[in-house]
């Protein structure tokens, strides 16, 4: 063989066995999971100041070493409170104390208090003298009542949360409170995160600007009703409490419980949005506020499926023709959790089976030879088998993306639904046979 | 650089490419994926002769090579067939088939053709096709109206099976039918099965022998109502038609509808039971034939979950104290499917947090404070909280165990549940990332 033949074959070879690498590595999950989520955002965004607002964070010593895991926020007096939370059965004690204190007196100062690294979740009566502690705490040394004092905890289950470790920073959070450090709270929140969240809006209403900004941890335990998230949003518009409520819990439906990891809901799912009115601008009555408060929800949502843990594929899931639109979201969440369709997603299989058998084990309502099953805009099936004109090198194509859409057409209705998920990988196995959560 | 000297710097690169290959597939698990499941039965167990039953098997070429993929069994006239199908939306050809078949007159000779390697599933009218070549050759071949000719596929979904593959080996087939082939058949309805599966009881019926001898195949798509799982039982026992569905249509629930795998519901799944009544001993007040052919239905699905794909644990959850057996049910499947659980028991990892988030999770009443949790018999939270007693040490030594019970009291009730599965591992991903079910 001449020399040049030789270096060419070499060199078709060395790509071959680079190309096995990677695989083998993506396989191989364990020592290889990337640092940084490969779905992640180019970087954080830039965050507006949110005046009313002020943030500290601390490395408490509690689980982490090295890092903030304690953050502390401050609003001012007037701020409106409002909160969704996981719906479990064996939810952790600062959900309940949040849930109790929600709707409350606007009139004074308000505070956020989160740790990562222990949940304070199934933590007995010592999980509830904790909260009071740590409420306690927070409200003397910031002059704020208890009753306006919310805490949320993520981490591992069942272990005593040693609260001295945070009373004992306290002081030294308070005097790092200021209005620009709301990237240090977003970083002091993460656990198995690989990247800290961050969202933001700006937009004029009646001429005078609203701000929004906001942050969230989850990556993994995340299904709709909620997750292993923690979500905490600020903006200086003015609205009452009721109405801040209303709002959110109807815009939840739509971004927080539209996305799904592995299926598990957390014990310690929060989000809490505060509004401190000190724009002067009300906002009650405003679509766009609405707009912006939604697309900052959904960001924020997408950014926990992009941390999914393993995750190398942000997935959407898009049902319509349903019967209704429950149907569509039963049908959407059986195709996001099947671990055989998020295997097949691991492996850039364009398995439309997989699609047909999760459709066909939702329990809602389907008709096999009405269905039409795409890949981003390829269709794949229909009338009960393969599209006519399908090639698996173009479902093959669409499956190679690192952002896919799965969408379903029942023939039955007008129900639709649309689901975020990612895929099911090694690295998935690796983080959670591992790590205690 | 010269030629020489990059043919030397490229032979480098690929040397090194390849040890760090070599390496990063050993952490993969990929190549290490075991050949037989580690929970598996010793052997195939012997088999007794089912009077009145008759098996080939053969190759056929649709899929595998070097292996048979298609069996065949033959009953004598007066057979009385019940069976238990997928209750999936989206079932396939074969299935429907055979449900409007059961029931039939049991007058004259039965045959079963399965196939292994193509479902025959969401496969149009093609399907109804093969279905109808099928049967309608066995039934030519063998002498049985088609009536009396039940077939079952597993593989691939969405393929067209090419029927005549197995036509072209029906006559083969029907010469080497004999009673004692019940193994062959047993191999032939593998797909990703590590090992074949068998189980037999001989039970003494007024003081005359009657023999049951099943096989099946499973090891992914196993859920509840049912699985990717095809069960053949056959017995020489007499009774009719409308007295063995019912019996097959109860024990179900405590067997094959009591293991899950990975939640996912298959489009094929079929249990079909044959009693030829070849023993004369008619059996349909029997409690001892009902307790043999309930242990035999049981052994087999846990047979299946000793196969699920990856598994390393043979995992059995036990939920007491349910408000009803149906919340209890269902506690225990939210248990058994959650992926955190499943991976913390690939990991050893005695979690109990995440089955308490798990129970959180299930919708079934639940109160928080009430659990009682125990890994084997060591009790591992109570009141809330983990028990006094309890060292992570003692929890760790049972996770090290391939069998492994997780029990959940919840204090509330008499309902109560068992549900069989195992572990969520890096062999999975492995598996089900690559091969197309």
């Amino acid at each position: 063989m001449g020399k040049k033949a030789e270096i060419k074959r070499l060199r078709k070879k060395l790509k071959k066995l680079k190309r096995a690498l990677k695989q083998a590595r993506s396989e191989a999950g364990g020592g290889t999971t990337p640092a940084v989520s490969p779905l992640a955002p180019a970087h954080f965004p830039t965050m507006p100041v949110i005046e009313g607002v002020r943030f500290a964070a601390i490395n408490s010593g509690v689980k982490y070493v090295g890092r903030p895991d304690v953050m502390l926020a401050e609003m001012v007096a007037g701020t409106a409170i409002a909160g969704v939370f996981t719906r479990s059965a064996t939810r952790a004690e600062p959900v309940l104390d949040c849930q109790a204190k929600l709707g409350g007196d606007a009139a004074e100062k308000a505070a956020f208090l989160v740790n990562a690294g222990n949940a304070n979740a199934f933590t007995g009566g010592q999980g509830v003298e904790a909260v009071e502690i740590l409420t306690g705490a927070v409200a003397e040394t910031l002059g704020v009542p208890r009753a306006r004092v919310f805490s949320a905890s993520t981490g591992v289950i069942g272990e005593p949360l040693p609260s001295d470790k945070i009373t004992d920073k306290l002081g030294t959070l308070g005097m790092g409170l200021s209005p620009a450090r709301i990237r240090d709270a977003a970083e002091a929140i993460r656990t198995t995160d690989t990247f800290a969240k961050g969202a933001s809006a700006e937009v004029e209403i009646d001429g005078k600007p609203v701000k929004i900004a906001g942050i969230a941890k989850g990556s993994g335990m995340i299904a709709p009703d909620m997750a292993t998230m923690l979500v905490f949003i600020f903006t200086d518009a003015k609205l009452a409490q009721p109405a801040l409520q209303k709002m959110v819990s109807t815009l939840v439906t739509s971004t927080f419980n539209a996305i799904t990891v592995d299926s598990d809901t957390s014990t310690s799912d929060t989000l809490l949005v505060a509004a401190t009115g000190a724009s002067g601008v009300s906002v009650e009555e405003s679509k766009d506020f609405r707009a912006a408060l939604h697309g900052i929800m959904r960001d924020l949502a997408q950014q926990v499926v992009r941390d999914g843990e393993g995750a190398t594929k942000f997935v959407t899931v898009r049902v319509t023709g349903a019967a209704t639109d429950a149907d569509a979201r039963t049908h959407a969440l059986a195709i996001a959790n099947s671990p055989l369709v998020k295997t097949a997603l691991a492996g850039e299989d364009p398995n439309w089976g997989r699609v047909v058998m999760a459709i066909g084990k939702s329990g809602a309502r389907a008709e096999r030879d009405l269905l039409a099953i795409r890949f981003g805009d390829v269709l794949v099936a229909e009338n009960g088998w393969v599209a006519p004109g399908y090639r698996e090198e173009d479902g093959a194509a669409v499956m190679r993306q690192d952002e896919i859409e799965i969408s379903v057409d029942l023939g039955l209705g007008d129900g639709a639904a649309v689901i975020w998920t990612c895929d099911l990988t090694h690295g998935y196995i690796t983080i959670n046979a591992d790590y205690r959560s």
